[in-house]
């Protein structure tokens, strides 16, 4: 009889440890904290989240979910820039978005990397310089592409794709931000590299929660979708990724060690600008929001500096 | 009469803080040291030293030369690679590597990374995995370039080229090793990211010590050079590079902070693998030097593992 009892108390045990929605912000006090978001009714958006049970300890370790909650003021990014070592990130990995851009479907994922300063909230500026700005001859080809982004739990080395989903802490949405004047037309013709185009600070928003792998068993099954001053641009689904998580995961792990609170942006569907015939590129005062079904949304201000 | 006698002693007192070749090392007695490098007679390859003036606090602050002198039994690398927040990588700086790569002269630098957990020891083995090794129709295609490494030593955000040295710590060398099966090949064709093939663990040893830019005044002017099993196959000099360090640092300052500690791979010369008819592509146990005048050698050995 006392073993039946035991059961229920270790399953509430688990429940209890087991956050579902990881946020950073700021409350009433002005101090900052970990939290599990509370939703509100009728969405799984956690940026709408007006409260969050406290965590106490380290969410990529111990950590307790406090029956203590409080009030968000603003949410900051899910993690601090500085503890995110390593930005990854995928080219071309969406088929909609390789034809719109008359590129071919690649064999092998397309890595490159984000520097961890360009990391920014769900809710700041996206901010400009000049040197990205139109100047002359030379148009200012700032555009928006949504992406799940996947963030590591464990430490992964050479590990197959069956392994991957065990280093994985959860998933939230970023917004890689990129300018094809630099990306692409400065970027080096005839092989161009990405990064001047995506590297600048503040051009990785990313949030507004981490939402765990128990929440999302499959990632391959959600809507995501960017809207640029409340017009739907992008709208797909994450079945439509060529090389899923598990596989990224993996095959990024080759040779190379993998590290918790590392973050890999998945790539982006069709819908971005570069795919347009007229393209309307981003300028200063644009509000753009991308979201991921049961994740939510980041919305951002293209800012002139 | 006791202002002249100042004089001297202010200038000796410049003298003894102001380190020519940081290194860091393990001594006789199995710790850790900063140092000053203490060349032997007939050469400024600081991996020859046997000795180093202990060196206290923060090479990036405050710090100060000791008289005290340490044994040098290994030589790590300049900095613990957990410091070194950010590496990013130049593509095509010399016109030589661009002629033999058939590539275009580009008009503004192009700009990639590396992980730091890329960053390696001047003297440890170069590890490849099995991805990176012949399997098939696959071939293992590993290839070496010697670079001039730049070391930030303050924050640079918007800076001119005229500003760029004073942000600057010093020079050492580094080697970008290079897997052209994944870098081009299978990097995304038609615009191949560089990034798998470069960024494996290990795959960027640098050292042997961090030179101050008091002592190389102009990083313009240096013999570079790689040796293969002990036969020279890149031999240049930094007058060659398209791009010079002051430029570039201010380029990739635009919009973008660059953080002391982030270091910068500046290219490499001609005479890699790449550029040949009959490329000798490097395989398990070949050793690899590279080399620039004033700083240094590296010397790795590729290990299959």
């Amino acid at each position: 009889m006392r073993h039946f009892l035991l059961i229920p108390t270790f399953l509430v045990f688990c429940l209890s440890v087991r956050a579902q929605r990881f946020v950073r912000f700021i409350s009433t006090d002005g101090k900052e904290y970990y939290g599990d978001a509370i939703l509100p009714t009728n969405t799984t958006d956690a940026a709408k989240s007006t409260h969050a049970k406290v965590i106490k300890g380290d969410i990529l370790g111990d950590f307790q979910i406090t029956k203590q909650t409080k009030e968000i003021i603003s949410l900051l990014a899910p993690l601090p820039s500085e503890r995110v070592r390593t930005v990854r990130c995928v080219g071309l990995n969406y088929v909609s978005h390789i034809n719109e851009t008359n590129q071919t479907i690649p064999q092998w994922p397309i890595l490159f990397y984000k520097p961890w300063t360009s990391l920014n909230t769900p809710s700041d500026p996206i901010p400009v310089s000049e040197g990205y700005q139109t100047q002359g001859d030379f148009i200012s080809k700032m555009d928006y592409e949504t992406e799940l982004v996947i963030v590591m739990k464990k430490k992964a080395f050479n590990i197959s794709d069956d392994e991957a989903l065990d280093h994985v802490l959860g998933y939230t949405v970023g917004h890689d931000v990129s300018h094809r004047g630099w990306q692409i037309d400065r970027g080096g013709l005839p092989q161009p590299q990405f990064s001047m185009g995506k590297g600048a600070d503040g051009w990785a928003p990313w949030g507004p929660a981490i939402v765990s792998t128990k929440e999302i068993p499959d990632p391959q099954t959600l809507n995501i979708w960017t809207k640029v001053n409340g017009v739907m641009e992008q709208n797909s689904s994450t079945a439509n990724m060529i090389f899923g998580v598990k596989h990224l995961v993996s095959f990024f792990s080759m040779g190379t060690t993998l590290l918790p609170e590392d973050v890999i942006f998945t790539g982006t569907p069709s819908g971005v600008n570069l795919g347009k015939t007229n393209p309307t590129w981003l300028t200063n005062g644009d509000v753009v929001e991308v979201g991921l079904e049961n994740v939510g949304t980041c919305t951002n201000v293209i800012k002139y500096v």
